[in-house]
């Protein structure tokens, strides 16, 4: 079992998983390398047996769990970080701070088609894998010892991918991690100060300006974030007030596919199919929140869940480790622009893959 | 000119800095790629036109400015992060917090033997590099618009590198870093309630517990974090309470330098060599902290700085960029069994040097 651990210099939590080490890829080697197939594909369809049983999946009508026939089909990770067993055991360990390691870690397949990434889904297949994180996410909400869930996704080996097959993971952690409780305690200084939500502030002043914003359009706005920690970040957040990801309608989720598969192409064709990583900062689980710590009455009102893409176009060198303070080289109105301009039509993408498939037959893959 | 942005959600800054884009390698094209040689090396002796002019360097007697002779050489980056150039020039931008790119940043290269990395360095070698460190970190503390000032060192491609010529690099900020004000809180607040100095307390604790110490000699301890973010991470500090790096006396450089050459070996036998950064936490700048901060009288009492060696042996994903927590596969107490194991002698070293040159040979390189 794992173990969180807390630095009293840092004050952030890690958490000690040595079950990772025994991941196919092991502890080692996934810097920069390539990813080799491993095969058989335990993600693929027909391999179901090689994956622990399903927890969500949509499916075809008439296929049976842990079988094929799904579209969608969420496991726990098979090497988790976390795992959802007893109390969480805080505890003292000399001048430090533990726990168990207490929490969830899935994994989203997101796709059974093993060439197909996000973007390559239609619109109705993408909104069905957003579908999947938001019942995952108010599934495990129902678990009060589980303080937040981040949903992720590593694209590539050299944004810490171990497969290729396209999926994304889930980690339910048992305290709420130091970037999200920074970013609760500023939505809630400024409504404090102010009555309004911080992020439709800074919505309003980006639909204004323009210059950073990408895509404004059926309801959710993306944009290049001002002070973006790297080259061609990319936000994309509901236009209007909406404080919780785990409520989110099918509506809204066909709106938002559409969104994140226009960025994702956008960061493809634009930059070179680089690797990416995306995140989801949503709300906080309510139901494990301390009823004094205030949130119960704010949250709905000051909160404002967002998307973040990050494509992996630079190395994070020692400047970075040591301070928290990022060095940018791509001013994010410039990123703005340039993404702008990317032809992410039909046919500029079907050209874009068969340029690639000419590629990949010239050198032999 | 670059300039610094402040995420209001994050509450962090960033540095806008387009000037790096021009480098030798461009924005892009660090990520997981090797360093081909760059032809002619700008830091060997002989093609000191091609860099700005030195700063500080350590030079046999005879030799002049700017010429060879050298055996540690300091100028500024060429490609600046931050300039010294008038004043901050504070300004909101809308909801935004904005500041100009006042600053410095410089690089100290270590030997001029292009071949050698620190660990190769005799003894006084390394020592001399370190008072380097010491010298301009006390001379840019002389410039009270500089409030911090980080040494860092990448090496190799993977780990932000962009030439291979063994280097380190030096960028004083006009704001405190997050992590160190989030450090220097820590400090403050344990010396408040205790009046003693948090990271004493850890030194005491780690040298009679012992599972994670790899080496406790001559003032300095060498050990593995109890909450360390990556595998195999080493700090090294002062066994005694030393606030102040600008204040290293020769005799301590001396310890330090063979503490820091035992570190970087374990890591290059026992671990295959792997990229690396080194970070150095120390204090910042006293006369730049406003009186009525409450530092003024605190500092020398309650901080304590220390070294850090980051291995980069795994790829950072999107779980860490969203929430700041980390998953380490490797217990610190298993990674300071590892290192203590590791055979440092100078015949193992040697041992290692040969069977490198007869790889090298072998792969025509």
């Amino acid at each position: 079992m794992s173990e969180l651990r807390r630095d009293p210099l840092d004050q952030r939590w890690i958490i000690v998983a040595p079950e990772r080490a025994r991941r196919p890829r092991g502890a080692l080697g996934a810097l920069g390398a390539a990813l080799d197939p491993v095969d058989p594909c335990p993600f693929c369809p027909g391999h179901e047996a090689l994956t622990p049983p399903e927890i969500l999946a949509m499916r075809e009508p008439g296929s049976h769990a842990n079988g094929p026939g799904w579209r969608v089909r969420v496991f726990a990770n098979q090497f988790p970080s976390l795992t959802v067993e007893g109390p969480h055991g805080q505890r003292a360990e000399g001048p430090y701070d533990a726990m168990r390691g207490v929490g969830a870690h899935e994994v989203v397949v997101e796709s059974p088609d093993h060439d197909r990434d996000l973007p390559d889904l239609e619109v109705g297949a993408l909104r069905d894998v957003l579908l999947c994180y938001r019942d995952r996410m108010a599934d495990l909400y129902r678990d009060t010892r589980l303080k937040y869930v981040m949903l992720f996704k590593n694209c590539g080996a050299a944004a810490g991918a171990t497969l290729d097959h396209a999926h994304s993971q889930i980690i339910a952690t048992p305290v709420n991690p130091i970037r999200i409780s920074r970013k609760l305690d500023a939505f809630r200084e400024h409504f404090k100060r102010k009555e309004r939500c911080l992020f439709c502030d800074l919505i309003q002043h980006e639909r204004h300006d323009g210059s950073r914003v990408v895509r404004d359009d059926g309801g959710f706005l993306t944009f290049a974030p001002y002070a973006s920690r790297f080259p061609f970040e990319l936000m994309i957040a509901p236009r209007e007030h909406r404080w919780s990801f785990a409520e989110l309608t099918r509506h809204e989720a066909d709106s938002l596919a559409r969104a994140l598969k226009d960025a994702l192409l956008r960061v493809r064709l634009g930059l070179g199919d680089p690797p990416y990583n995306f995140v989801l900062h949503a709300e906080p689980n309510l139901h494990a929140l301390p009823r004094r710590s205030g949130f119960w009455d704010t949250l709905r009102d000051d909160f404002h869940w967002q998307f973040i893409i990050y494509p992996r176009l630079t190395a994070v060198a020692g400047f970075e480790w040591g301070t928290g303070f990022y060095v940018n080289p791509t001013p994010p109105e410039e990123a703005a622009r340039h993404l702008r301009a990317v032809d992410v039509s039909d046919a500029a993408v079907a050209h874009w893959r068969a340029a690639r498939a000419a590629g990949a037959k010239q050198g032999g893959a």
